[in-house]
C-alpha cells in the first residue's frame, strides 16, 4: 500500500513559517455532537442609529464619526497599542523578560452602510479600501517609531468582532510580531538561495497543478495553500513579487479589489451564510530596509468546518503539539471551486 | 514617567518557547459588545445511558464499555493518528513537503461518573488519573514507533468537547510536535549554558516573587507564567527537575493529584461555573535520549477573560501578528489566589 495523501495521517511543512500541521483526513467522517455554532440571519438596517462606526454617530471617546460617504478611518479609542509609552523593561537572568512597546490602533470602515459586508460591495468600493491600505501602510510606514503594520478584518462575532459594520483595522508598531518574523526568515533564505521569492515559485507550482487555486486574476492568484490549517484556509498571492500594497499599479489595486470580492462571494456562498473569517494582509517591515525577500500576501483564516454551525477547535493537541486539520486542503479548495461568483443574496449594491 | 508593567502596554518573552506576548493592560477597560457564550447550569446524571464514555455502554465502534470503576482507557475509534500509515511523502522543491505520521490516539475516562469534573473528584480518585498517565506515557514511549507522547483535556464545549463525561486524551506520534520542540530548544540551549533547567531557574524567580505564585505543596507550584498568553493561563512545575511522569515518586505523584485538584476548584470558584480549559503535560520526548534539560510541567489554557460569558478571541492580530493579552498576568494571578479551595457546589463524592 503505498502513501496515499487522501486517506492516511501525514505532516506537511508550511514553507512560509517553518512549522508543520498534521493532516487526517480519514478523521473527516468522524460524528459531531459538540458546540454547535449560532447562525442569525443577517438582517441589518442600512444605517443603526446605535452604531458607533455609522456615519454621524458619536463613539465611545465622545467623537462624532464625519459623513463619510465610502471609508473612514480613526484612531481606536480602545487600541492595544498607544503612542506614548516611555522606554524601558525588564530583565531577570534572561527568564523574565518584558519590553515597552509603542505603536498605534486603527480602525476602517469599509462603507458607510451597516449593512454590507465585503462580499456585497461593488469592485470599484472595496478599491476605495484598498487605497485606503495604501496610504495608510504609507503613512504609518514612514513614522520612525513604526516598524511593521499589520493590515487585518476580524469578521463575524465567532471571530471576536463586537461590531458588524463593514470594518478592518490596523495595528502599527515598533517591533516586527511573531508570524511575519518568521515569514521574514523563510523568505530570506529562500530568497539568498535562489535569487527569486518563495511566494514566486510556490505559485507557479501551484499554477501548473491547479488542484489547490480557487480563482485568478492578471495580477493576483487565489489558493488553499498546500500547508492550511483551518478548513477553508486560503492565500492571495500577488503574481509581481511586490513587498508592499504602495508597490501595487492602479490595474494591480483594482485586481485585488475584484478577487477579494470574488473569494468573499465563494466563501458566503459555501454555507449560504455570511462566512466569518480573520483576514489580513502580510508585507515586508518599514524598518527601512529594502526586503526584497519580502512578496506581498493576505490570508483568510475561517473557523468554520463543516457547516455553518460546526467550526474547527484549535484546542487541546493544537495548543500543546501542532495545528491539526481534518479535510484536505485540496478537497477545500474544490468545495470553493465550485461555488459560484454571484452572492446568494443576489446583488445588493 | 517611568515604565509601569501595569499601565503601559509591551511585550513579555516566553522563556520556554522563545517567542512574544503582546500585553495591553490598559485595554481591559474598553466595553465588550460582542458575542456572548452560553453557560449551561452543569445538571448531568450520574449515568447517562446515551453517553458512549460511560460504563457498560457501546460505543461507535460497535465496542462495549466495560462496568470500570476508577479510570478506564480506550483507543480512539475516529482518531486523527493512525498506527498503520504506510511511510513516504511528497517534496517539491522544498516548498511543497508532506511527510507520512503514524501513531496512536487514546481516550482516558477520568471517573465512571457520569456527571463529576476532575475539580469535583476526591484528591485519591484524580491520583488515579495521574497513575493511568504514568502507565501510559511508559508505555507508549516504549514503543519504537512512538517518540512524543502527548496527554491532554478539553474541557467545556467552548473547547471542542464534545462529551461531557469527564475525559481526558492522548496522541502519541512518531515526530515531536511543534510546541514541544521549540520548548525542547530553549530548554537545552539554557541547560547547557547553566547545568540546570530553565524551570528550575525560574520557578526560584518566582518563589521569591509570589506575585504570580497561586498556590503551592510540598512537590508542585502552580503561577501564571510572566509570560501567559490566556487571561487565567497557569503553568504546573514539579519542584524536582524531572522530564516525565514516570519519574514522579509516589508522594509526588499524590502531590500532583492534589494541585490539580485545588487548582481546578480555584478556577470554577472564580465565575461559579464549570470552568473551559484545555490542559496537557509537556515531557520529554520519548525517542530513547535522556533529554535531562527537560522539566516536567503542565499547561492550563482557559479561553474565559471578563466572566463566565465573556472569553478572550485569538483572532486578526493574534493569528497575523502576536498572542495579544489584556489583563496582567499579575492581575489574574491575584483573582485565583482570591479563591477559596471548597468548590462552589459543596463536595460532591
Ligand atoms: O478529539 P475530540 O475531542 O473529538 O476533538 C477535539 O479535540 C481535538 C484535539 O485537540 C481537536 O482536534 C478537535 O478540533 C476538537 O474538537
Ligand atoms: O479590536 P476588537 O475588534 O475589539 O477585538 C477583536 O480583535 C482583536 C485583534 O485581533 C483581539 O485582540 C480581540 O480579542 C478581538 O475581540
Amino acid at each position: 500500500m503505498p502513501f496515499d495523501s487522501t486517506e492516511h495521517p501525514h505532516r506537511r511543512f508550511n514553507a512560509l513559517t517553518g512549522e508543520w500541521v498534521l493532516v487526517s483526513p480519514h478523521r473527516s467522517k468522524r460524528p459531531w455532537q459538540g458546540q454547535q455554532e449560532e447562525t442569525e440571519q443577517d438582517q441589518r438596517p442600512a444605517y443603526d442609529p446605535t452604531c458607533y462606526l455609522c456615519p454621524g454617530n458619536p463613539r465611545v471617546g465622545g467623537e462624532v464619526n464625519p459623513q463619510y460617504t465610502d471609508t473612514f478611518v480613526f484612531n481606536n479609542d480602545f487600541g492595544a497599542l498607544t503612542a506614548d509609552v516611555p522606554t524601558g523593561g525588564i530583565d531577570e537572568g534572561g527568564l523574565l523578560r518584558a519590553e515597552a512597546e509603542s505603536g498605534v490602533c486603527r480602525v476602517i470602515c469599509f462603507s458607510p452602510r451597516h449593512d454590507l459586508t465585503l462580499p456585497q460591495m461593488t469592485t470599484p468600493a472595496i478599491r476605495k479600501v484598498v487605497d485606503l491600505w495604501v496610504s495608510e501602510f504609507a503613512t504609518l510606514g514612514a513614522r520612525p517609531d513604526i516598524n511593521y503594520v499589520q493590515i487585518f478584518e476580524n469578521k463575524g462575532p465567532i471571530m471576536g468582532c463586537s461590531n458588524p459594520h463593514p470594518h478592518g483595522q490596523i495595528w502599527a508598531q515598533r517591533t516586527v510580531p511573531g508570524e511575519p518574523a518568521k515569514e521574514g526568515v523563510q523568505q530570506l533564505t529562500y530568497f539568498q538561495e535562489h535569487g527569486r521569492t518563495l511566494l514566486s515559485d510556490y505559485l507557479k507550482i501551484e499554477l501548473e497543478k491547479k488542484e489547490r487555486v480557487v480563482l485568478e486574476n492578471e495580477h493576483f492568484v487565489v489558493l488553499v495553500p498546500f500547508w492550511a490549517v483551518w478548513p477553508f484556509e486560503t492565500i492571495v498571492i500577488a503574481r509581481r513579487p511586490v513587498q508592499d500594497v504602495t508597490q501595487l499599479s492602479e490595474p494591480e489595486r483594482d485586481a485585488l479589489a475584484d478577487v477579494l470580492r470574488r473569494l468573499t462571494i465563494r466563501y458566503d456562498n459555501l454555507f449560504n451564510i455570511s462566512f466569518p473569517y480573520s483576514s489580513g494582509l502580510h508585507q515586508r517591515p518599514t524598518d527601512g530596509q529594502e526586503h526584497s525577500e519580502w512578496h506581498l500576501h493576505m490570508h483568510f483564516y475561517p473557523p468554520l468546518l463543516r457547516s455553518a454551525t460546526v467550526r474547527k477547535f484549535m484546542v487541546g493537541y493544537e495548543m500543546l503539539g501542532d495545528p491539526q486539520r481534518d479535510i484536505t486542503p485540496e478537497f477545500s479548495a474544490g468545495r470553493l471551486r465550485e461555488q459560484a461568483e454571484m452572492h446568494y443574496k443576489g446583488a445588493v449594491e
